[in-house]
Formats: structure tokens, C-alpha cells, sequence
């Protein structure tokens, strides 16, 4: 490919992704659904001005890594052992429920194949924390019980739903879903998450040392992004999602660590500080590319809107999502405006969402038209959560104190 | 190619390159023959461990267009201004003595094309102002007159470069040496040069007032990587080549702007700041995947060693390198050790003659020992200036004063 075609078409995915992300972020929807919008209007679904091709592929990608890298740096292990049995049961529900009803009804109503209903459960399970962190601090909740409890279980769906998708991964790729294949993974995710933030922690203490010895400037952004690209390496090399390395790089530098075995590291703060500044930028530029290319990749024409099983699909999906979530809130004790609460604030798929859609897609499970409707059900659950946490926040204000 | 391929690849790049460009450092040897040498030992000419590859290079493209960038940034034209007659007598004779001695050695003592003889000539016409800058702050003479005088001229060959860049590259994609060639492109240059600038500015107004009215982070980045690949595509749409683009929008953004007509523009410092400040990570991040990727497409195993026409030529060439910019040195009002410290000064070629040679390599202007020769050239001068600088001014201390 031309250079210059290449640099053009790359900058009208940045500006397009940022100008759309602003204006959702300015009617309150989250950023990543203006992101996903710019892929589908520059894509064959609209404008058709761009395919997906190889070289925006690999920078969508490392943009995901990048991504989890980012999630993991921020994730507070402990948060869930503090907020202890509610947040446990919020999350094991959140995931389970969701999956189950998602697996039954792709199998038993719409009769899909065992593997593509296993990747629409998977995809269900998922809650998007940055989205329900954002909220949660519009309405000023996120240090009210309730929020520590959504915080604390999606922490721990994102660790569920990480395990998943390197189920899924391998069931994939590995031909077909067997029990020897799901052992296999299971032993290699466990020796993964034992060892590899033992590595990772190793590997940045070495890189904190040479950023004091060092004499030339510019080592966190190189050594960090080459940490996680041999994290994602590495990821592939034991048959897991490469996103799965990245994730692991971030758990492992991230402020407060807690090893297997009770052993709490503790990163130097300045360090973790100054990691995640100096990441921030190259972050920011290449996060919106991987959902940008998702829209992309969808083809809206292709889709036969006039028949019922689009609409049938959507909505059926879409109400599985949204009960699967709420039978976790259902179950804890607090008061009901608290439950409600709950159940909305776990409700948004968004990114992590869109990473299951996104790797069904890839792996030729989902043909395009439930590739679409997936992405309907994430972006609607994504649409209506900040809207229906405010409204309802709002409404009901005086019984939450 | 597979992600992870891709992945491992870009790792052992930005690696290696670290790690040689720190120990060049600490050897008080300009970090940028660490990162050629990487490529070296990387590519055919060693461990034959990686190919330039489409990848590769589209993102070193990117890497090098944003070191034009940075260059422009932090250009100070006044400087010129300011050191007047002596930047200029230093600049023109530096400019002009050794491209013609470079000129007629190849056209006549090595019987070499007419275009090849004019790509030698305008590569041995680079001043790296980087090294420059760094190495006279080493001894202290930056804010010297001397040392003015060396940065002004450096300023005034860089421009004086970036034209003689352009019309080369028409010479070699518009199909020879021609007078009506050569002013298509002087055309377009000035309009380029007086527009884009402008051009650049009012857009740099419209990022720092969406910077202040954003609500989502990250806007910097995005906003000036874009910017910059949308002037290097305009460059390439007018004939030259991109990285010129890169080096006028970063003109443009620069803090001291002087626009044609003695309009001066001052961009806000606080605002130039930032620009720098969060550009950088992205910059220290790619750059050097450029100066890797020549070293990669030097092929040191398919030149005759045995054969004395590689030790001629880079003989040659370094003689010409080294006396053509001593030249304008002598020739000015300054006590004699200040001239040869002057002339010491202006001699590595670094990353702006590294920039010529692979432009002359990539239009298949070079062949592999042509480029190997002028890369053996470029090298020596970039190795021996700061050597020869430390060791003459040390020596000579008392007599500078």
C-alpha cells in the first residue's frame, strides 16, 4: 500500500473516532459507542470509504493490548476482597446468568451450533468497568457502598470473563470444544497468571532500575510497550488471546499487587505514576483504532432487515443481558433502590463486550448477521446504562440515604 | 503476516535499538549509530534475523515525519536572524562546497549518472543540528558565539536541505534531471512553504480551543499526529516528499514563528509546551524504528571488501564531507581555533544525511554499495565530531578565551 493513501486513511479514522466520541461523550453517551459509530459510517455499512486491511489490523490490535494493559494497571485486586460476599455474589451471578440464558436461547430457540452459543454466552458475561466507573462518579456513588460493590464485582467479571475468552480462544482456533481442550487451557491460564506477574514485576523492577541509570530519555514508553508485546507474545505462545498478555503486564505494574500465597508487592508510586503518564498518549492514540475497525468490519447492508430474525435476535438477547445482570443485584441484601442500582451500573457491555463480538467475528463463529446483532445488544446495554443509572438515580434520591 | 510475528519483530526492534543507543551514549557516541547498528546486526548484513518489511516500514515512515516534526518545533528562525552574516557565510559555503566537490568527485573521478552524482553531492550537504546541539552543550559552547554561529548555520542548511531534499526527489519519481522539473517543484515549494504554515496555524488555533472546550482526554495526540499526517500527504500531493509536511506543520507550531512579510506569530508557550510534552512519548517511540530499518536494508555481506572501490569511495566522500564543511568555517572573522571548532561542529551528517541516503536508496537511485558507502560516510562523520570536538577543545581550552 502507498504510504501517503495509508497516512490519510489513518488520519481520518483518528479524527473521525475523536470528533464522534466528543459529541457522544457531550449528550452522555460513553466514547466507545462513537468510536464503534465511526467505524460503521466509514465502513461498507455506510460511506464504504475504508476496509479493514492488514496494517490498521495490527494497529488495532496493539491499541486493545494497550488497552487491557491499561485496565490491568488500574485494577485494584483488593477492592474485591473489601467489598467481600455482596460483590462475590453480584459478579458469579452477573457471569453465570447471562451466560446460561444466553447459551439456552441460542441453542434451543434459535438453534445455533454448540460453539457459536457458547461465544454468544461468553460475550454476555462481559460488564465494561470503565464505562461503570464513569457513571457511577457522574452520579456520585462510586464510594457509597453500592458502588464499591459494582466496582468490586466487575473487577471480578473482567477476571471471569478474561478465563472465558481464553476457553473460547482455544475452542476456536483449537478445533471444537472438548474437555481436553478446556484442561489444557485451564492448566496453562493458571501457570500464565501464577508466573507471568511474577515475571512481569521482575522485568519492571529491572526497567525501574535503568530508569535511574539510564543517560538517554524516552525508556518507559519503549520498555513498556515492549514488555507488552512480549506479554502478548507470550499470551500466544501458551494458545491464549494476546489481549490476555497485555492484561497480565498491567495486573503485574499495577499500584497494589497481590500475588498467589499472600505475598503483597507494592510498586513504587511515583513509578506507577510516571508508567502511566508517559503510556497515556500513545494509549489515547491507539485505543479508538480497534473500535473503530470493528464498525468496519461490520456490514449493516448485508443484513436482511425486513426479515424478523434480526429484530427477534436483538431483543431477545438484549432482554437476557439486562435480566442476566439484575439476578446478582437481585439476590444481595440492601435496599431495593440500591438492588436496582446495581443491576443498571453492571449492565454496560462496552469494550470488553465488543472484544468477545469482535473475536467471534474473527474466528468465523459469528457470520456477519449475528456478528451485527451482538454488537446491537452491546451497544444498546452500552447506550442505555449511563441513561437509565442517571434517570433513575435522579428520580429516586431521597431513598438511597 | 501474523500478529504475533509482527509483535516479536517490533519488540526486538525497539529493544535493541534501546539498548545499542544507550551504550553508544555511554560511550559518548550519538545515540542514532546505536540504532543504525542495531539494524545492522539485525538485518542481511548479520543475523539476517528480520527484512524490512511493509510494516516496518510505514511505521518507521511515520517515526521519521515525526522527528521532522519535532525538528520544526523546535526550530528558532530568529536565530538565523539574530547570528547574521557568519550563520550565512558557514551555511552557504557548508552547503555548497562540499555538494559540488561531492558532485564532481562522483560524476568524474567515479564516472557515476548525473542523478546519482547530484543524490551524492546533496547528501553530503546534511548537518545533523541534534548532534550538533548536544555536543556543544558537552563543552559548554552552545551559548558562545561560536556556538550560535554553528546553530544558526545549522538551522539555515536544515532548510536549505529540505529544498535541495525536494527537488531531488522529483528528479527521481519525475523521470530525470530537468530544468522545468526543477522549477515545478521551487514553485510548489514556496507556496508550500508560505501556506502550509499558515494553513498549520489556523488549525493549531482550532486544536488549542477544542483542547480548552474537550471533555474527553486524549485530544493532543490525536489531534497533532493527524495534523501531521495530513501535511505529509499534502506535501506528497504537491511532489515532495512527505516528511517535508512534518517538518512544516512543526514549523508552524513552533513557539517563535516568523512568517513571511515579518509577521510574527507567537504560538502560546504553555500550549507549545504541552504539544511537546505529550507528543514526546510517541515521538522516543518511533523514531528510532526509522534509522533500524537502514541499517536493515543495508546489505554489508553483498559488497566486495576485497575490491578497492568501496574503500575509495567512502575515503573519498569522507574527505569531501569533512573539508567541504570546514570551508565556510575558515573563511569568516573568528580566531582560529574558533573556525576549526566551528568547521568540527558542522560535520556530522546524522540523521538529516542518513534521511538523504535512504531516499536515494529507496528510488533505486543508490545501489547497495553506493549506499553502503555513503552510510560508511555519514557514520565516520556522526562517530568522529564528537570525539574530535571534546579532544580539540579540551587541548585547546586556554585559547578560546
Amino acid at each position: 500500500m502507498e504510504t501517503h493513501t495509508f497516512f490519510i486513511q489513518l488520519l481520518v479514522i483518528l479524527l473521525t473516532a475523536r470528533l464522534l466520541a466528543e459529541i457522544a461523550v457531550r449528550i452522555n453517551i460513553p466514547a466507545v459507542i462513537g468510536e464503534l459509530l465511526a467505524g460503521i459510517i466509514l465502513g461498507p455499512s455506510l460511506l464504504g470509504y475504508l476496509q479493514p486491511n492488514e496494517v490498521i489490523r495490527l494497529l488495532a490490535e496493539i491499541g486493545i493490548i494497550l488497552l487491557l494493559f491499561s485496565v490491568g494497571l488500574e485494577t485494584d485486586v483488593r477492592r474485591i476482597i473489601r467489598t467481600g460476599q455482596k460483590s462475590f455474589i453480584v459478579a458469579l451471578m452477573g457471569f453465570f446468568a447471562p451466560f446460561m440464558l444466553g447459551f439456552m436461547a441460542s441453542y434451543w430457540l434459535f438453534e445455533l451450533s454448540l460453539l457459536v452459543s457458547l461465544f454468544i454466552g461468553g460475550t454476555l458475561t462481559a460488564t465494561s468497568i470503565g464505562i461503570t466507573v464513569r457513571v457511577l462518579s457522574d452520579v456520585n456513588r462510586q464510594n457509597e457502598p453500592e458502588g464499591q460493590i459494582v466496582l468490586g464485582a466487575a473487577v471480578l467479571d473482567d477476571l471471569l470473563g478474561v478465563v472465558l475468552l481464553a476457553l473460547l480462544y482455544e475452542f476456536s482456533i483449537g478445533g471444537g470444544v472438548s474437555l481436553l481442550n478446556a484442561s489444557k487451557v485451564l492448566v496453562f491460564l493458571t501457570l500464565f497468571f501464577l508466573l507471568a506477574p511474577i515475571a512481569a514485576r521482575l522485568i519492571s523492577v529491572v526497567i525501574r532500575h535503568f530508569e535511574q541509570v539510564k543517560q538517554l530519555p524516552g525508556l518507559i514508553p519503549t520498555a513498556i510497550v515492549s514488555l507488552v508485546l512480549f506479554f502478548a507474545w507470550l499470551a500466544h505462545a501458551v494458545g491464549a488471546p494476546e489481549l490476555l498478555g497485555g492484561f497480565a503486564a498491567g495486573l503485574a505494574l499495577s499500584r497494589r499487587f497481590f500475588l498467589p500465597f499472600g505475598i503483597a508487592l507494592h510498586t513504587d508510586h511515583v513509578f506507577s505514576q510516571r508508567i502511566s503518564d508517559q503510556m497515556r498518549p500513545i494509549i489515547q492514540l491507539f485505543t479508538p483504532i480497534f473500535f473503530v475497525m470493528i464498525g468496519l468490519s461490520l456490514n449493516l447492508r448485508e443484513i436482511d432487515w425486513s426479515s424478523s430474525y434480526i429484530w427477534s435476535f436483538s431483543l431477545v438477547f438484549f432482554v437476557i443481558a439486562v435480566v442476566g445482570k439484575f439476578t446478582g443485584a437481585i439476590l444481595i441484601k440492601e435496599i431495593w433502590p440500591k438492588r436496582i442500582l446495581i443491576g443498571l451500573s453492571m449492565m454496560p457491555r462496552g469494550e470488553v463486550g465488543l472484544i468477545f463480538a469482535e473475536l467471534g467475528h474473527i474466528s468465523g463463529i459469528f457470520n456477519n448477521e449475528i456478528h451485527a446483532g451482538m454488537i446491537i445488544v452491546i451497544a444498546l446495554t452500552t447506550l442505555l446504562a449511563p441513561v437509565s443509572i442517571r434517570g433513575f438515580y435522579c428520580r429516586n434520591r431521597e431513598r438511597f440515604d
